[in-house]
């Protein structure tokens, strides 16, 4: 299997704010073809430091790619650099020169006498058609290698990678391609996760199964290989569906979509309407929810009732509770709940209230203790959660559990 | 002035989802005394690429740093190949093996064989302590180069460079100091700000000056070099008080600090309650406000009235207004944040109403259109906004420019 090496240039991906991410995007067309990239360059605008990387790369990898530099400006040194590089002249093209006069008047303008340079090719490289831009890009082949020269802006490298480079590439790695496919995952542990589902994928080598936790999201990728993509997706589909067998309900998207987004479709479908009633996190739900273009469709009413005073005025939670309980409490929850359906005259109403830190904790009730509530037609009651984490994780965890528990109740997937 | 190559070492950095960002803390570091980045390598657990990287590296660049790769595991590869870049051996040291044993005693394990890979140092190359980690670093010097060989974890890599390589580079680059400070600016377009202050900063060379628009915020940068931190914070101060002259009330902070925490502080100090009503953004204000710890001083209640009918029962807002003058209305802005104050009893409310699309807008108020409304004791009044941008970054955006208005009240830097 050939592999690949990325050259990002650009002195501005050599500060402190700025980072390459053509690579990463790349990176990811390359694997699912099932080449791998072995080794990323981050060079300025230094044609002695890039010459030197097009060189060594292009001595040792099969595919190498670099982004950025093709502008019409003095920093702009790729062309002329990777020319370089591979002991080849640069050779100017008039046809090239004639496109880019036709796109400059196209917008009204005089093409400028610098953009003049990006007519011209590495000698014996097939010219890629920008047509979102003014630099062509290059792809030059030398003794079964490919060297590809690509712009730097992600709208004008992404087309052109796809309609130009992936098929050489694709025929380059004996046209395999590798397909993923991921399990979103809410309210399961990693090793409880992996002890459901580690007996099922073990037995696969293809696909290949990772689980990926971030802080907010835990996520069960399948990665297969076949001759055809169909191939690929169907060898996918089966362990997946394996898989979701033993998770269940935990399982809240096949494929990527977020929790609102599943949330808000859920609702939409079975045209229901929504209030929600928030503390702790101050309008996170609400805020989520009405991400979704279309949530006015089911999203009535948010209440963040952050005060006491406000949770008994808006919501009728009653003073004594408050007093009896404290604000979190699982009587204050289903009463914050109960109150905002009651008033917002929606079919469902969910409520949070919670210390999410980093003060306000106690022995009894440490930060991280949050109460959801949960009321509709026929039911009013709230879930404890003691959640791990700093304030933004707690929000954020609170206002997923909150959500996942809409999500279960009308989808019938839990109890209660 | 010396430079700097960074190689970050991990196959996991060649994969679609994940980037280096040490190199980026890194840099930032390095900058601060005055040494750029030239070349930055990532490459995956693979000797041969890495050995050659290094010691490229080490050919042309006074400062070479490596992160990652330090580890017990046989991935691990940087101690044994950054040896083999530079023609050293690795040297056994029994103080080190010494207290990677008592690190793990402290925790109650025996230390496991594998482990003792890590006493291992570069003939003559300094170890550095990592008082977070079991992976030491090590500093090798060479003819008035060093290479640097520092392990992944942020937490680990931070502390160790900052307290053994900073000075050694300090020291490298004459002790020259290089400070950063910028002004987080609003409500101002890129080329009516250039105006403004091009002729302030482009009469001094140092500070350097640079402003860097992102979708949501605009923040004008100052860079300044002395010989010691004092001198090069006094240059910027001085320039930034001409230029933060000059942009008067458009400046909310000088220090890094966001919008909501400009505007929950000032709050606070002023001992002034807030209620919140949005229809647009849908609870991002209220949810802004509360991400600042503490933010019930002043956060009283938020109202997300999504609905016409949640406009009119919660805050009163007439139906007769809504229906002559639409939801979308100066009217309605109005009179939801006089019935928010109202209602939830606060000193000051402001209101949100708009159209974010993508759906929703026509001839006459097309997406984009967006009132913020405000009330106070003594007035109660509205602004249109007419905001580009998707649906997300107009949602953003207006939320920015309820706040700055609740700050520019009072913080009395504005008339109405």
């Amino acid at each position: 299997m050939p592999v690949a090496e990325i050259i990002a240039v650009g002195t501005e991906l050599l500060t402190p704010n700025k980072s390459d991410t053509n690579s990463l995007w790349l990176t990811s067309r390359l694997n699912e073809c099932g080449v791998e990239v072995k080794l990323k360059t981050i060079v300025g605008d230094d044609s002695l430091r890039l010459e030197e990387a097009v060189r060594d790369a292009f001595g040792r990898s099969e595919i190498v790619i670099t982004t950025g530099g093709l502008g019409p400006t003095e920093d702009d040194i790729t062309r002329k650099t990777t020319a370089e590089a591979v002991d080849r002249d640069l050779v100017f093209h008039q046809e090239l020169l004639d496109d880019l006069r036709r796109k400059f008047k196209k917008f009204g303008y005089e093409m400028p006498e610098k953009n003049r340079q990006q007519a011209f090719l590495i000698d014996g490289a097939e010219s890629l058609p920008n047509p979102n831009g003014s630099a062509v890009g290059m792809l030059f082949r030398s003794n079964g290698r490919i060297l590809v020269v690509l712009p730097g802006p992600p709208r004008e490298l992404k087309p052109m990678f796809d309609e130009y480079v992936w098929p050489v590439v694709s025929d380059m790695a004996g046209g395999v391609v590798v397909v993923r496919k991921s399990l979103r995952v809410t309210g399961l542990g990693e090793s409880r996760l992996d002890e459901l589902i580690a007996p099922i994928y073990t037995k696969y080598e293809n696909p290949a199964t990772s689980t990926l936790f971030s802080k907010t999201d835990i996520e069960v990728q399948f990665t297969a290989t076949a001759s055809t993509a169909d191939a690929a997706k169907a060898l996918n589909e089966k362990l997946a569906h394996e898989v979701a067998g033993v998770l269940g309900a935990a399982v809240f998207s096949d494929d990527g979509e977020s929790m609102e987004v599943v949330v808000g479709r859920a609702l939409s479908e079975k045209k229901l309407t929504l209030a929600v009633a928030e503390s702790c996190t101050g309008g996170l739900v609400a805020k989520r929810l009405t991400d979704i273009p279309g949530s006015s469709d089911f999203m009535v009413e948010g209440f963040v009732t952050y005060s006491n005073d406000a949770k008994t005025e808006r919501l009728g939670v009653p003073k004594m509770a408050i007093d009896k309980h404290g604000a979190v409490s699982a009587e204050v929850a289903e009463a914050m709940a109960a109150g905002a359906r009651d008033r917002a005259g929606s079919d469902i109403a969910v409520s949070i209230t919670g210390i999410a830190g980093p003060g306000g904790g106690s022995r009894e009730k440490p930060v991280g203790t949050v109460y959801i509530g949960f009321a509709d037609r026929d039911s009013c009651f709230s879930r404890l959660l003691n959640l791990p984490g700093d304030r933004d994780l707690i929000r954020w965890r609170s206002s997923q559990a909150a959500l996942d528990l809409i999500r279960r109740r009308i989808m019938n997937r839990d109890g209660k």
